[in-house]
């Protein structure tokens, strides 16, 4: 059932694609791998299968690939999912105009739907936008703000996600509050997790290097924890962006242990989930119930 | 009256990103160099100065800025009207990203308006970038066919052109066929004649290489009518894409007058010109007939 709406919604977008009239944009399209498409099951679960779920879904679908295009110019990836990206099969032009077209697209379609979910899609947009700024931005200079940081991932990971349920959610009248504030932190609790693994899980279960995050600069919710509570503060910040060996990977894991920031951390991911739980527990939707507690009640 | 008009239009500009809560995106605002809002002008003359007219302009600007500054990655240009780019400024990642929150805070506003202009320029985005695409995918061979010139043109050129001068006159309840048929075809005019001062003006008053789009793989108006009447076609096509020394330069000039070819592209242009007046001319807006007419009627 659900890979059956999946595949609609993959209908849809070559439908909304083949209407701009341009070949090349849909052989594009084939080229382009397919995630997981996350989001399209998170608004099919809150607003069931309709013709304007599937829309909504495409509309989602698109702005991800869009904002993956561009993302793989500016990281110069040669590689997306596995599959070659486009930029490394055409050039930089293609992805980032092919990455426009599915944005425009997406937007135009946008426009033909209800008000509010058109705004709540498009603004998310901007936040996403801003969010991969910010990230770069962030890794100028040791970050120590956990404003900041929340802000980051909140723009970058969650908001999309929060669109998503929101816009999900106004599509069935039911109270678009409660599902945004569910997909915010969904989003939110996802970015958090993630970063703790780049920190517990070695580097084949994570297929890139381990601990990566602190020497590319990023200053996570681990380490903002562990900066705050550790004596040696000036230790850490000299590992900080460094090519890290094996024995300053572990004192900075044994750290960690010491000042209980893992556990910590994983903790603070799941409140965040819980509160995700509680926002929509009047619909009653053990589905979305059980998307947050596998993400949450994991090892780690 | 004008500039009082447009410089409310930049500050309109700069409310609309100050709603985005980033301060960086508004310092990079400040750094754009500022282009002769040919489209707010246009708008302005069409449905008067509102609150609403002045948001309309507000955001098409930021559309021309957005996609500049995606143009600007592609071409690796250092400086824009004269100013460091923000790509030279700063990286290519700063450059797409501000592009995409100008592009989506953009579309946030738009659909806040009444659904068809918001499709209506929406739509434009994603032939601009078609356009943009369609322009490098013609220069992969020599192309000798007049509709795909024409119909890259009006992607890349026209479309925005048309939709300002189509959401204009919807925002004044004026008939949006007549409108956009007036700003499309300026939008033609003006890339023909662009494309033909390429071969009539030296290299100092167009600061650039003169002839320079043939070299770049550009088959331009005058040349397609080159190629459809010249007897020595295999020549024509051996000098496409070659750097042109000044008697190849020459040899094509003296082609081009001797089968009249300069002389009806241009005659091509007034007439899309004129076809451009006679859709307005209900309208006795002598302004909008006096910018066609100064295109149009200007030394070759």
């Amino acid at each position: 059932m659900e890979n059956e709406s999946l595949e609609k919604v993959k209908q849809q977008v070559v439908k909304f694609v083949a209407s701009c009239n341009h070949n090349r944009s849909l052989e594009l399209l084939d080229l382009l791998s397919q995630g997981k498409m996350l989001r399209s099951k998170l608004i099919l679960k809150i607003a069931g299968q309709t013709k304007e779920s599937i829309k909504l879904c495409a509309i989602i679908e698109m702005i991800q690939s869009a904002s993956l295009l561009h993302d793989d110019v500016i990281d110069e990836a040669d590689t997306r999912r596995g599959k070659p990206s486009i930029n490394a099969l055409f050039d930089n032009k293609t992805s980032i105009m092919f990455g426009d077209i599915l944005y425009s697209k997406a937007f135009s379609e946008l426009t033909l739907m209800d008000k509010q979910i058109a705004y709540t899609v498009a603004d998310a947009v901007t936040k996403l936008s801003i969010g991969e700024l910010m990230d770069v931005e962030l890794t100028n200079s040791f970050n120590s703000s956990y404003d900041l940081y929340f802000e980051m991932i909140y723009n970058k990971t969650a908001s999309l996600i929060e669109a998503s349920a929101k816009a999900a959610a106004l599509l069935v009248q039911k109270d678009p509050t409660s599902f945004a504030l569910y997909g915010k932190n969904l989003g939110l609790a996802f970015q958090m997790i993630d970063d703790i693994l780049d920190i517990t899980q070695d580097s084949q279960t994570l297929g890139k290097p381990a601990m990566l995050d602190f020497v590319e600069g990023k200053v996570t919710i681990p380490y903002l924890l562990l900066y705050e509570r550790i004596d040696n503060k000036d230790k850490l910040k000299s590992l900080y962006k460094k090519e890290l060996n094996s024995d300053e990977q572990l004192w900075i894991k044994e750290q960690m242990v010491k000042y209980d920031v893992l556990k910590d951390s994983i903790a603070q991911a799941k409140q965040i989930g819980l509160e995700a739980i509680e926002a929509i527990k009047a619909d009653q939707n053990s589905d979305l119930i059980n998307i947050m507690k596998q993400m949450i009640d994991r090892e780690f």
